[in-house]
């Protein structure tokens, strides 16, 4: 019943990401097209290209009169106010010397006028003769195609859209765009302990707070998850679980099944698996976060210790889900300032959750709530998570420490 | 047609927000219950109470053997293994002197039992004995409520969730949670040069972009865009599209209208309002962004200027959803360090937009594309923006510069 656990060779945070990486392109995206204005997020799976140039028409800089240069050479001078062309407008003719048109920002800029010259610079003679007397130092006008030409790159393959890329696509009427799918995911809950939602309490057995967790950090770092189950700690259930999601996703995500002494029976798939990426790493709470390819699908088995499957779906899951679209971590990695002396030691990096602030130019970070892993009391406070180094003397305050700074929080 | 704009007094980004924490509290945002799983990034709207204590029964913390500490004053010990617990089950009576059952982590420790020895420093001397031959120096046992205590306010109000938030909330089966309902907003783009999607590219007429950004940046920010019309410069089309929306809106948002020499619908709005709270900004661009009360509804006018709607959405706009949601803006204000010089000098301090990294232990800034405030070539690609002080001398490099490093990017 209790299976001896094989040795597991250990390997560092930034190791596992590096097998990651190596092995990331077995899991492929397809891609879709998608209404622009509902981008916002999604990863552009090819180069965006200017079906015109932009302006496509000269444009007006400021409000103000449009002109022809020629005319300002001995100021003062006195135009003809022929017209007036609202935001919007069209001019019917060209305009000659001696004429001069009311302009508004932004507006269409006649033929034969090479000049804007701002209202505040000029001055009505009665209404339909302007005056100018200052000389001009620029032209106020934006020419076809100054911001983009016609085929230009608007947005590169690969980058994420957001409200800003939208605004460039409706500025060209690119009504859709290709953009990568959303990774799929499976998320498979493990645990005889597990009641589901509301069971009654009784003892041995807990509500099941990872699952509804890693759903929820799976949809905000832009996956889909279309499955979602709960299942007791037995190998034949697993694999049914497993067997049902494994054309459907592409990415599979196991909680609890890990530890020593555990049933273990990721570990027994991740044996058979193509390719194991990690079984065992160099970090608490954690250690045993699992990662392999099987059949084309990148599985995660996290930890069932609620802190030890925060800090994995971070470090590795939210970095895989990124990968996988060609993008990187949203979660910073900087280098922050402890605010107080952490004084446990130990033989492996542990890593804390915390909050961080700026404090002047640089971030300052300390612990949150008690860091037992099996506590939930600072899941929702975290907002970064620091590494403390091995080793045997005290981390003293104000050292600098490796930081992970967490999105969405 | 050009009517004279009135003087407007200019005020600072630190007053124009000043004016809206005083002013917010005219826009009440009402409650209501939702489920748990669905409430990541909604806002607690009364405080979350743990309806039983956490843990519920005595939790293990190793994986390992239950027993009693009497029975270890002598070492090396040897017990009668009675049974095992695996996760999730219960044992039924109480452990006497001289034995021991197997237990998992996070296992029900039995009556009776007040240790758990860890398997490691165990050793089975045939299948129903094991002896302990180890001092021990801890009982790893977590006391019920050790964690929460029936009562404990679990999440505060005016707490946003996040997922661990809802990792809590599942473990305590609470399904359903209060939260504010999200703001209603209803944009209104105003401006006769606007194309709808589809419409054939005229000379003096554009695609509406800042619409679309609007829209999404109202969305990624938690509002609730119920309503999205655009319109032309026309008094009375404004004054019916906001008849419309106003019953319906916490907050309405127009765009265009707002500069000098424009026809400046939104100032004669605002001039009737109950409460300006400013309409003229020390700051470029974004100069003209205008806010006011009008029968409960906060009103934004955004300058149609891409530059200046962007800055002045993430300057104020945001600020004040968050704000009418209990919460702090989402821009992480900050001193950052300029990465090159910057030669142009301003009357006005300059918002500029840019991105920004991580060097060493501080922040680093830098312009992306031109600030041309017309142009959409960086809007896209902005992760801050930072302020360059009013002033007749250049900016040097390695300026200490306010900074607000934009979310979602």
């Amino acid at each position: 019943m209790y299976k001896p656990v094989d040795n597991r060779n250990a390997i560092s945070i930034d190791e596992a990401r590096k097998v990651i990486v190596e092995n990331i392109g077995s899991v492929k995206l397809g891609s879709e097209k998608i209404p622009s204005i509902e981008s916002n997020h999604r990863i552009i799976a090819q180069d965006v290209v200017a079906p015109n140039d932009y302006p496509t028409f000269r444009r007006s800089g400021y409000d103000g009169f449009a002109m022809l240069q020629e005319d300002l050479t001995k100021l003062p001078r006195t135009l003809k106010v022929v017209g007036d062309i609202p935001a919007g407008a069209d001019f019917d003719r060209p305009l000659v010397s001696g004429e001069a048109v009311r302009i508004m920002t932004g507006g269409y800029v006649p033929d034969g006028a090479d000049i804007v010259v701002m209202l505040e610079t000029t001055r009505m003679i009665d209404k339909d003769t302007v005056e100018i007397s200052e000389t001009q130092h620029k032209d106020n006008i934006t020419p076809i195609g100054d911001y983009f030409k016609k085929g230009d790159i608007l947005l590169k393959k690969d980058t994420e859209i957001n409200p800003g890329g939208i605004s460039l696509l409706s500025a060209f009427d690119i009504q859709d765009i290709s953009v990568y799918k959303k990774p799929t995911i499976g998320i498979i809950t493990t645990g005889s302990e597990l009641l589901h939602p509301g069971e009654q309490i009784v003892n041995g057995k807990i509500f099941n707070s990872n699952g509804p967790m890693i759903r929820n950090l799976c949809k905000e770092n832009g996956a889909d998850v279309i499955s979602y189950t709960q299942i007791k700690d037995d190998p034949n259930k697993l694999k049914t679980a497993v067997n049902d999601l494994l054309d459907k996703c592409d990415v599979i995500i196991t909680d609890g099944g890990v530890s020593v002494g555990d049933f273990d029976i990721i570990a027994d798939l991740a044996k058979s698996s193509e390719k194991l990426l990690f079984n065992k790493l160099e970090m608490r709470p954690g250690s045993v976060t699992t990662a392999f390819i099987y059949d084309n699908t990148l599985f995660f088995g996290l930890s069932g210790n609620p802190g030890a499957c925060f800090t994995g779906f971070y470090l590795f899951v939210e970095y895989a889900l990124r990968l996988m679209q060609h993008q990187t971590s949203n979660c910073i990695e900087c280098i922050a300032t402890l605010n107080a002396e952490y004084t446990k030691t130990n033989m492996y990096d542990r890593i804390l959750r915390g909050q961080y602030k700026f404090v002047g130019n640089h971030i300052e970070i300390g612990r949150v709530g008690g860091d037992a892993s099996g506590n939930l009391n600072n899941l929702q406070r975290a907002t970064c998570m620091f590494e403390i180094p091995r080793g045997k003397s005290i981390t003293p305050k104000d050292s600098e420490l490796r930081t992970w700074l967490l999105p969405f929080k």
